[in-house]
């Protein structure tokens, strides 16, 4: 299992304010299935590698039909084969 | 205030676990007595641009301190001037 | 099409020198027909976000081939609806 | 000298073309005399940890004063300590 972050950013949406964008975004997440934790700066998943990025699509689609013109998606993933890794083991430093 | 994710990781230390270097970096982040909150992907913290970038400074002279001999930094900085950003109201999408 | 670009960085290796492990990344690269420039930090491709995500589980694959432990992947997409997006284009700022 | 990508993203523009933000940022990068290189997802620069950070707080300033009502600035710094890095070594994988 690896864990990742995902964060998307909409461009020149005429407000600061981008929640609007977001929320079809994190429905994807929440029906995805995944393991995840809301974070203040992007959204924690786990799973695998493959999993992670078909997630990292659909939130891409969701947020094209959410209106944005242009996105901007910043992901980092953390994969380990020697050991697992969890949402929950990674608290721990 | 801006809101911002810090993430380091040293490379080449021989061993894929790294926590032993993170530790003087969370000292570090604990006593600057900026609001912070340790998240899966890294910590987060909430102060003003250049209390985050003094804040950053430190958490490299740190890791060095503790041994690492390559350390790749990842900054996320969010900023509005229109209104209050928080780790609280970041939350809340 | 969109703009991406992909670092990946092993962790717990003997040495700070990674350019071993990068080495067969650069190849999947290469070889994946999408437009690319190697930059210093990271090397940047042009394609769908579908043949985006798709390099990145190659190269993904790739490093752990090349005797990877843990490796963190680094991925910022940039796409747009309105225009046409390129790396030559993003070259102008 | 480490070597660091610095990107900023100014949120809620009436465009997704931000270009017109990011011209003054280019101009502080520019006379900042670090060593620089300008790459499709974000510039590159060479100097001390201290001299980065202080260009990106510059940087920012420089984004607030274009008119940015939002902005999220990306940085990622790459420092060793056993061997120089340079924009031009690091170009070599």
């Amino acid at each position: 299992m690896a864990v990742a972050e995902i964060c998307l950013f909409p461009l020149g949406t005429g407000s600061p304010s981008v929640g609007g964008y977001l929320e079809p975004v994190m429905d994807v997440i929440r029906k995805s299935g995944l393991k995840h934790r809301v974070c203040p700066m992007g959204t924690v998943v786990e799973g695998s590698v493959e999993e992670i990025l078909e997630l990292v699509k659909a939130c891409h689609e969701a947020i094209l039909k959410a209106g944005a013109e242009r996105v901007i998606i910043s992901l980092r993933i953390d994969d380990r084969t020697d050991k697992p890794l969890t949402i929950e083991g990674k608290m721990r430093v």
